[in-house]
């Protein structure tokens, strides 16, 4: 008689800096590549890893979650301790968990938060060259605030869209978006945010943007940050926001920012309500 | 005629992550290198660059000091900016200008500034590992700071030197050595730290042991640093810091500590009363 196969739940956070991104390819190391090995040496069987979003090369991750099936009878909750000691420095495997067979890290999120950071200064500090989008503006951040409004809601997003068409729908929600100066620390404590909070005061090191939908199209969070940073120096006002998502033109709105200062951040599911595979 | 020679002091910050330390040497990229090519494609001219301190492989800087010597109509001032523009953004020209010829930036030195950065947490931030010495085991501030009081002032420092007897004297003046709670940020931005300090509240992200001296022996800051967790973590009592002086061996004192979480801070020099190459 086969082992029953379990569904294990990962929740990953990782440095990009080193990979080509999350998905295997052949032109150089990925998260997704070392994960599989390391499980692959853990349990002895070949397994791919679902994750919930591809980030892209230079992309951190703070909470992506994947999944995998195994008939391995290691306890669920020990994998990531277990997969920790087979992964570099700059992947940590924060938990795992068992999780229904029908859970699948892609289709079944219901929402996804990402927070991009852009650092204000004119000589840069080494040590942030691959964590935020060093700008050397000042921005305007009333003016983006109030452009930010116009993206909040279900939008046709194709003008924030890189290489549309190619989903069946660029409509999507944006749940929340916020523009705060936060601590950098914060922001990369995010996982353990709740208990770092009450630590660490106010500060006004980094510009977060973080934004949480049901859904994002190739290279959105990047395009409206690029859009909302283009606002804050004064190349757009508020209101063209409103014409870019109406007339759907990608090239009408911001450049794409770049990828480094890009953190996905954390998903979400109802595990009540799983979404199918399809 | 020939030009008059001058002689540029330069002011760098790095991350050290990338290189095998400041020193040219066959294995590996280092930054002497990449800032004297930056020079020669500047000016062309080949010169010698020499640092205040030789920092090892994966060790940081906020303020290296570094002078040369150069025919170039260049002004003094202009330096900073027009390396940078030749220099990987890991490698950050903070300022130049011009001194006088006896000006040495090793042997001139009277006091260089170091700090060691120490972060308490059980599982690691992906984002610090190159930046910070993660220690797993909570630390004994007090019976650190008790040692510390053991370690200012002038004092034979054999027991904390790698590959003693490497030098004259082994003789040094530790006049200031505080252990603190500070930001990342705080210790990052060390180099405008006075424009920062107002903006950004007290936290305990990480741990901060800052030495000052009229010197330093080979890795003794790193020695002095693994000394002090270990009297942290309850492995020596402060007391004993007291007998490894003493008793000037490199086997009774703590382990060194990472190169990674050193960060040399600053240099000073008496420009009134500049000392001579010998």
């Amino acid at each position: 008689m086969p082992l029953p196969t379990r569904n294990i739940r990962l929740t990953l956070a990782y440095d990009g800096s080193n990979y080509v991104g999350w998905q295997i390819q052949p032109n150089g190391v990925t998260v997704q590549q070392l994960v599989q090995k390391a499980i692959s040496d853990l349990t002895g069987e070949e397994t791919k890893l679902i994750a919930a979003g591809r980030t892209d090369s230079g992309v951190h991750a703070l909470g992506q979650v994947a999944n995998f099936q195994t008939s391995s009878t290691i306890p669920a909750e020990k994998f990531a301790s277990a997969l920790q000691s087979r992964l570099p420095e700059d992947i940590i495997a924060r938990d795992s968990e068992e999780v229904p067979e029908r859970f699948h890290a892609t289709y079944s999120a219901v929402r996804k938060c990402y927070r991009y950071l852009i650092h204000h200064r004119e000589i840069g500090l080494p040590f942030l060259r691959n964590y935020t989008w060093r700008f050397g503006n000042e921005l305007d951040l009333h003016k983006m605030r109030e452009a930010a409004q116009h993206i909040v809601g279900t939008h046709d997003f194709r003008c924030f869209e890189t290489q549309y068409p190619n989903k069946a729908t660029s409509v999507r929600t944006v749940e929340h978006l916020t523009i705060e100066c936060q601590s950098m620390w914060n922001v990369w404590s995010a996982f353990d945010f709740e208990n770092q909070q009450s630590k660490v005061a106010d500060s006004d090191e980094v510009l977060c943007i973080e934004i949480s939908a049901d859904g994002f199209l190739y290279n959105m969070v990047r395009a409206i940050t690029g859009t909302l940073v283009d606002v804050g120096r004064g190349r757009y006002q508020p209101d063209d926001v409103q014409r870019m998502l109406e007339e759907g033109d990608r090239s009408l709105a911001g450049p794409t920012a770049p990828a480094h200062g890009l953190y996905l951040v954390s998903v979400d599911y109802d595990m009540n309500n799983l979404r199918p595979k399809d």
